[in-house]
């Protein structure tokens, strides 16, 4: 069997690029052949995980096509947020933990997702079911992309399983968890040395809901939103020149306080109907671009399906 | 949480309607609250099936709506396959073992596929993994399942696992794997009974491969191909009424003598064109509306690929 690359979604975040790793390094153990790569640059953040535990950063690739045919994904399914020629290449397999769409195979394949709070949890799960070692660098790793995505524990999409799990990598990666975590999470908030177009779309996806509504939601993690808002004007320029070049009817940016666990929308429509349809979407008010969203701090679960609700 | 239902595919074979009465056991030892029923009547085999290991029929549904809001999809979950309703619907979790299709939610769900030789066998796993007990009557139709999804393990989606796990449940159910199989096939196989309809369309799935070519693929299972080809008349002239009322573009049926592991394939397109794809697909000519498929016996694997990749 040929060598299959393994990879997670692009504008990859910890979780993405920590979960191709251990992934990779499973099926390894399991007798295939892979190499983890990644679809984008390493964060900050990432780059503090890497760094932590001794992996060097991941090759960066846009197709797959010219090294292989056959291909494995993490934390990602939609595959407009995949490799470029995803429709061209064998799916081996999937692990992960969104919804499912945009997503087609022509063959069976293995895939396992799990509702819980990040993709590294259901990788640990599979390396409990096959008797795989987890080393202490990988436990760190593991670690990293779950504390990531469940922000500390704190996200909604946190479950009891993560917790335990988290629990048991701090352990295994000998490090306390709670200082651990908010040295990764405050290594990815400085964005006073990032450009608008690294804030507003480095953790962007796109959501196309109905055939005139295409959004491209961003988030971004702050320690204080004003951070963030002091450039609102400069942010807003970008979202609406990203807008018009690529096509999105709407951009909401997320400028979440990972601290307080509270989000401010800053949104750019082409349209009044879709200001409306956001407001509807949150039940709130629009005001100078600015949308109050408290206690939200999930894009998948807090973000996208109210606007998926509202926007059919 | 409501109580969910738990169903197969429409037109269920032995491993749709055992798979529902397996999974959603393991779902209600775990705490949940389900019932599985099923998309269609039982066909001989599975009721052979049933009644060999003390299993009333399913309560047969179309709509899941009046019920409950949730529900479990087994050995499928190709929306045009499933509950007439589905897009209503919030689903729980899959476990399958077919490519994945025109799926979609709205949210993160449990889905567990493998590209093995049944659904059973998954669910196997599954009982082990959560350290569930396999009472004798629910290792004999997990049994079931199995052997009639493989064709008695001679399919070629038969992987060594799925022959791994039959041996494992016929130990179990305490039958001999041989003569038991060989009965439940048997028992399916008898189409003197049946209407013409039956035998094109008791086991058929839609599959819109391109705009202009929707084609509706059914497969009957016999000992001896003429007890088929003698009534092929009046079968083509089902096949082209079924083709009317639903707007297929073509109907394949799959004659499959289980013994010898080969099909016959009846077919029916509505232009000259669709029959030179379908002969380009399996490099073969359709001689009055006869399509010889030496060693076809799966549809999934040797039927649907090979159409997908030749009518793009």
């Amino acid at each position: 069997m040929e060598k299959m690359l393994v990879f997670g979604h692009q504008n990859p975040d910890t979780d993405a690029i920590t979960s191709a790793i251990t992934y990779s390094h499973l099926l390894n153990e399991l007798g295939y052949d892979t190499e983890p790569v990644a679809l984008g640059e390493a964060s900050e953040e990432t780059q503090y995980a890497l760094k932590a535990f001794n992996q060097q950063p991941l090759r960066v690739i846009e197709k797959a096509k010219p090294e292989t045919n056959t291909v494995v994904l993490v934390d990602h399914n939609e595959f407009q947020q995949s490799v470029a020629d995803i429709e061209e290449l064998t799916i081996f397999s999937v692990v992960d933990h969104h919804r499912i769409s945009n997503f087609k195979t022509s063959g069976p394949l293995y895939y396992l997702a799990k509702p819980i709070g990040c993709t590294q949890s259901v990788i640990y799960g599979l390396y409990q079911e096959h008797h795989v070692t987890i080393t202490p660098d990988l436990a760190g790793l593991m670690l990293s992309g779950l504390l990531s995505d469940t922000l500390l524990l704190k996200s909604p999409t946190c479950t009891d399983e993560d917790k335990k799990i988290a629990k048991e990598l701090a352990k295994l990666a000998d490090v306390d968890l709670e200082e651990y975590g908010l040295n990764l999470l405050r290594s990815g908030t400085d964005i006073s040395p990032l450009t608008a177009e690294e804030i507003v779309d480095g953790d962007a996806k796109t959501f196309p809901l109905r055939s005139d509504a295409t959004l491209r939601i961003g988030q971004v993690n702050v320690v204080d939103v004003n951070d963030a808002l002091d450039r609102k004007e400069e942010l807003l320029k970008k979202m609406e020149e990203l807008n018009k070049k690529d096509g999105y009817d709407a951009f909401i940016l997320a400028i979440t306080n990972i601290l307080s666990s509270d989000s401010t929308g800053l949104v750019l429509a082409k349209n009044e109907s879709l200001y409306q349809d956001i407001e509807t979407a949150f039940n709130s008010k629009i005001v100078d671009h600015e949308l109050d969203l408290p206690g939200v701090v999930s894009r998948k679960k807090q973000i996208v399906p109210p606007l998926t609700e509202a926007i059919k």
